[in-house]
């Protein structure tokens, strides 16, 4: 153990990112949420591009990118700060938000990095369960100096309408964060809450919809005077020119990324179909994933058995969520070896 | 102002990065200490190799490059973190060992960052003046969470002998930061240490030396256990596919690196010379760069008659850096232009 680190922090398990195959191209790998189709061409072009000024500093505040944003949004660029993933921004929440310890709350079950940075940073954490898209009443009163909110929720794949979206940011005293990471995959944004409210932070990734996980792109929508404090707690130089690149070209191509989460779209629905016909109740969802009851048989054995069968799905050994498993939709070919092997597994209950 | 952010972080400036000339190609930016020249071809096509798989998560601990660092620095992979940047790396030291505040202590003038960091963090800081390769005693005494020493210290040159950093190491009782950035123009590195010190972190960029300011690449150096506990509070995904690609690569062609370390180190020895013929006392550096007195004249006003020529570089308006002006080592045509404009502010004087 090392000495010359806190204690609080040594007593901390840290985030555990869904796992990671070796390089075994027969894995299917449906545990994180990829999209399974690439980042457009013009992406490609542009970072490409961008490989002979590599020398240089990148811009602090990622203009070009956030220029882009603002165009495609209908907001200022002033509204936008461009992050290393929307991992970071929510990181820099807390820095801005609850820099000394705090509270936060969160309905669960939810995106568990909330928990991870609220640990992390020493805030007291509230949380009541949720099940589809009520916000408890319990994580409003909590008096909270950041509440997150994910919608789409991940993993349960429900949505939080944006009339209860607009009472909870009229109600909290604080921070509200709408993490809105799947909201493509047939969502609704609530952004234009930020023209109203003061207190909400929407956030957005690039990483699902525009299949750029591999780049690291976050974008945060809020207020002229609320970005101008987050980006004070970022690191200057937080989005490299590569990444810039990237995330500029793809936002300057929305058609390639709707063409995409439209093929996911579509495949959602033909396997949400399929399992049911099989008995397994898959949950309506919004994201580009499925949440997948197993019943009797359990989550755990049924990720067991398909982890046997080359599938990786997720399994979340926490309370609400220990019967079922969360299914990233990839590919239809993805997804019929999916089906067989889920039949399969079936079959051994 | 926004009221959901905390009183401490309002009334915070934030770091200032080093200005950023609108896109006029005539300007020569002296000021950031990047490196003149490009890239390797290698790294170049080796971020083009990976954007077929952008749409899929990163490696979290980016392996394939630390092991590339670790076969290059004669180290464990375990050994290192990376970071999106080495100022990451930073922010990682206080999120790990000082999360609720605490103290820092450093010498100064050193990098800005680490005043910035701490304030952000809620530390007291400790700080003593060094023009030269001492750490001051009342630094060493202070009972640090974190020490800074960044050797070859920016903005002045000078390098701390590694026998006193170890005597440092010795009598420290918190973590020892050894910032490395500008180690590979001519500075002797302290890596040995961490095999003898467990609360030495060794740090480095690849934003220097190895051309790769825009990529965002830095490396922290530390026992085991010690590695483990940083990477617990970084972001799961901090380093992109596209900087681990271009990272690896600069890393397994060092070759290419030295070759542009060399070449920025003989210029710098010719501009040193070249401003002692002029009456103006460039100090002895171990970087990227010169930290030039100018006299009675002045930084404020060397810099303004500078930047009038469109020559950009660094003046600090803080204690002991009134005086001078650091300057970034360019190309040799770059440095004769510096060198013309301030023959000519001069003659003004």
């Amino acid at each position: 153990m090392s000495r010359v680190v806190s204690d609080r922090i040594r007593a901390l398990d840290g985030y555990a990112p869904g796992e990671r195959p070796s390089a075994d191209a027969r894995v299917i790998k449906l545990n994180t949420n990829e999209n399974p189709y690439p980042a457009s061409p013009k992406v490609v072009r542009a970072v490409e591009e961008s490989l002979a000024r590599l020398h240089l500093y990148p811009e602090p505040m990622s203009d070009g990118l956030r220029r882009a944003a603002a165009s495609l949004y209908g907001v200022e660029p002033e509204n936008i700060l461009v992050g290393n993933g929307s991992d970071e921004l929510l990181g820099l929440s807390f820095k801005a938000c609850a820099p000394d310890g705090g509270r936060v709350a969160f309905p669960v079950p939810t995106y568990s990095l909330y928990r991870t940075l609220a640990e992390l940073a020493g805030c007291e954490v509230v949380t009541a369960t949720s099940l589809e898209g009520r916000v408890p009443p319990e994580v409003v009163a909590a008096d909270a100096d950041i509440l997150f909110l994910c919608t789409p929720n991940s993993p349960l794949g429900y949505e939080i309408p944006v009339p209860e979206l607009e009472d909870v940011a009229q109600r909290a005293s604080g921070l509200v964060v709408i993490d809105e990471a799947y909201v493509d995959f047939g969502g609704t944004t609530a952004l234009r809450l930020i023209d109203r409210f003061d207190n909400v932070l929407v956030l957005r990734t690039l990483s699902k919809s525009f299949s750029l996980a591999g780049a690291r792109v976050g974008l945060a929508f809020g207020r002229v005077d609320l970005i101008r404090e987050l980006a004070k707690v970022k690191d200057s130089y937080n989005v490299s020119r590569l990444a810039q690149a990237a995330g500029q070209a793809a936002l300057e191509d929305p058609d390639w990324m709707e063409s995409n989460a439209s093929r996911v779209v579509v495949t959602r629905k033909r396997v949400a179909v399929a399992l049911g016909a099989m008995g397994f109740a898959a949950r309506p969802s919004a994201g580009n994933f499925l949440w997948v009851d197993c019943g009797a048989f359990g989550g755990r054995a049924t990720y067991e058995g398909l982890r046997d069968r080359g599938i990786l799905v997720r399994f979340f050994d926490a309370p609400a969520l220990t019967s079922g498993v969360r299914v990233s939709i990839g590919t239809d070919a993805d997804m019929d070896r999916f089906l067989t092997a889920i039949t399969d597994v079936a079959k051994t209950h």
